[in-house]
């Protein structure tokens, strides 16, 4: 069997595996600060290396924003192409960090050994889960077991611009029979899941403008209009008091959850209670006849991002504020148009606007909600495969993330995809002090071994 | 007469005044800022300098915040007590200047000379207006025309927690006939005025928290409390339809306008339209049933003056926050307890609070509203004095920002406060581009030689 010796060779080259990971950590590849940008390309540059070092013909392209990494290999088995992202999440409040976000370490914890960084989970931990798979089956075989093609993206952070343009472009290179895509969790810590309704966003950043200048609030307030309470009242009205979204026409699309796929999760035994108290909550917040599970997986949702306007540094002082401004993000799910809900938000927010008040609006990206078809026999094979490695077995599961580029693959490439990934949920992804368990950095390995061996038989 | 050549010798002396005046502007003491503290010390050392050249016995005296200064010099007549603040407001944000804040310039407007930058007006320039009427004084008559103590404090942009308390332990130091303050404007840029009645300050700083660490909002989002969301919901409720403040018995002790007072006002034809048209804007806000010179000097309000929470650079990040904190400012009139109302705002809002949300609150002053009496002599002499120097009679009048000391004046050392001063309304303090009009200092620094004259007769 070709397994086994690939299955052992990940086991005695785990240090060396986490060491190479610890380079690619090293690099702050920030996408969505412009300041960043030269990392960005420097760990575009990094994974091309590591490509080639494990024979894949790769190479970084261009684009209009930080560069893409395309690289082939050829293989007995179907044809996948792997996608990850090696842009991560910007760093603030860094006075939040135990450590420099980009100094990796490995911790130990009363839960075990976790490496601790920015991007050690998203996605640079678990896009080199694949690769040390693919290196460590290489070294025993000299060859892969598929045809694979990798294409890695930086961008994903920041909302991908280039990438629909990119996909579209360059249709041929990257179409495949399978995506395969390594940036979800587990379900609770010990059951690998296999995504098949992934979460759709929308993100808008909405500026209101009431006084052309900063004013004092002693010469001014009361007798001039504050953007910060124009602000106030649009974002307390996004939702009512049971906890729905009030922009017109929000639910219209949103379908109820099957009964079968309701059993199926109600039969995963969510623990409810733990999943919030692990981030110190106690009672569910959304829509109130929903559990969180349904919320996070089926249910749309409207958050504040961020808000920020007038003095906001040590101290106090009694300005009135020429503006203030929001970023504010919906998850989107089922039949859900993020192109009309722009429309229809951008509206609602202006025929809240007082007199002397203007807005302005930036775009900060817009996705369809994902449903996968579980048709293709590599489903069934992974879910085989990873009940094999971990104590439970596998669980076809909703995601309340949103990996836009599921549904772009579907649509312009008619490519099917499959997520699976080693997070937990206590891994604090986009927050300070992230981390990525050493057993999942170490099972995940061992898991796309798995995965491979399963599919190309 | 000994007044004439005093305002020649002060005509003649502008420019060195002017260098005098730049000097202080280049120490960039904002005491918000602890990491400005030793230029606050640097700038109370020049003042304590500036006052021993020209005669007077002048130290400064360390307080557990920034230095106090204190001058005493004999004369002839009345006792008086002038005081200033020499520190300032933050600069943020600092890319909205067009020269460095603290690099002073002279400037040539369409409205004649300005002098550009942080403390021109507010209060550095101010308050040179008196130091330089005194050393003109001085000059041409080898002594002061008045008994004068001289009182300068660094902590009155960020609620000037040292004050009450030195005030209690040198009352007898500081206690005069009468304190003049000139921290004010003139009413329209004509006419000069002076202040009977200033609005009390109540600052409050509020944080919210809910998740007890970030979270990323497509694993919690919808399913966990989000601070925004509810700090929204709270400031929103803020005012209601009719701009009215709803914390509960916040009008209670807030009078009606005296009918007398409110023709007095009424003759001053306040311009309402380019008032609000100066800062862009052609609508009232605030309560709908009053005028904006109602509403600034004669009724109580609320604004928010910051709100920060979750992710506020370039871009995006779908982050679900910890916590989302506020700063709150209301400005009191009449009889309004600045401590009752604080106790009554935390209150109403730890009733908004949902379950799971913790929030803690910040104090950042409290000082009553002021009424001053005009019974002493000097109010009608300054008003005769002030009508000889500027092209219309000086006016009583209210003023909408807070000076709490001359409240503190009266209650802690029995002191009446008379207040004038010569700023503009569009000299932009505590905005970026701050400016005094070269005029107002030339014309404060005559307007103080003519008060001192007026007084002594």
């Amino acid at each position: 069997m070709s397994l086994d010796p690939v299955l052992s060779r990940i086991d005695s080259d785990l240090d060396a595996a986490t060491e190479r990971l610890f380079e690619l950590l090293r690099i702050p590849s920030i996408s969505t600060d412009p300041d960043f940008a030269e990392h960005c390309q420097s760990a575009a540059d990094w994974l091309v290396a590591d490509l080639q070092s494990i024979g894949v013909d790769a190479r970084s392209v261009q684009s209009p924003g930080h560069p893409m990494v395309v690289g082939h290999v050829d293989g007995p088995g179907p044809h996948v192409l792997f996608y990850g992202h090696y842009d991560v999440q910007p760093v603030d409040p860094l006075e939040l960090w135990d450590n420099d976000p980009f100094d990796p370490q490995i911790e130990d914890t009363p839960k075990g050994k976790v490496i601790r960084g920015r991007g050690t989970n998203d996605d640079k931990g678990q896009l080199m889960t694949f690769l040390e798979a693919c290196r460590a089956w290489k070294a025993e075989h000299g060859s892969l077991p598929c045809k694979i093609t990798f294409f890695f993206e930086g961008e994903e952070e920041s909302g991908s611009p280039s990438l629909i343009p990119f996909l579209k472009e360059n249709a041929d290179l990257l179409r495949a029979d399978l995506a395969l895509i390594c940036d979800t969790a587990l379900f609770q810590s010990r059951t690998p899941a296999i995504i098949t309704m992934l979460r759709g966003l929308l993100g808008e950043e909405i500026t209101i403008t009431a006084p052309d200048k900063d004013l004092h609030s002693g010469m001014y307030g009361g007798a001039a209009m504050n953007p910060i309470r124009v602000l106030t009242r649009i974002l307390a009205n996004l939702h009512d008091d049971e906890g729905r979204v009030q922009v017109p026409g929000f639910y219209d699309d949103v379908p109820e959850l099957p009964e079968e796929l309701a059993a199926q999760w109600q039969a995963l035994g969510f623990d409810h209670a733990s999943f919030l108290a692990e981030v110190g909550l106690s009672h569910p917040a959304g829509e109130v006849d929903r559990t969180p599970l349904e919320m996070l997986w089926s249910r749309p949702t409207a958050d504040v991002n961020g808000i920020v306007g007038g003095y906001t540094g040590e101290g106090f002082k009694t300005v009135l504020p020429s503006k203030a401004s929001a970023k504010v993000s919906f998850r989107l799910v089922g039949q859900q148009d993020p192109l009309k809900l722009r429309d229809s938000f951008r509206a609602w927010v202006r025929a809240q606007l007082p007199p002397d008040c203007d807005v302005t609006f930036a775009d900060h990206g817009a996705s369809p909600a994902s449903h996968m078809s579980t048709d293709h026999p590599a489903f069934e094979a992974a879910r085989r495969a990873l009940s094999d490695e971990w104590p439970e077995p596998a669980a076809f599961s909703g995601f309340g993330g949103s990996i836009p580029v599921a549904g772009y693959f579907k649509t312009y490439l008619d490519m099917d995809a499959m997520l699976v990934g080693w997070g937990k949920d206590d891994d604090q992804i986009h927050s300070p002090n992230e981390k990525y368990d050493l057993e999942s950095f170490h099972k995940g390995i061992r898991s796309w071994a798995r995965i491979l061996e399963a599919m190309k038989s």
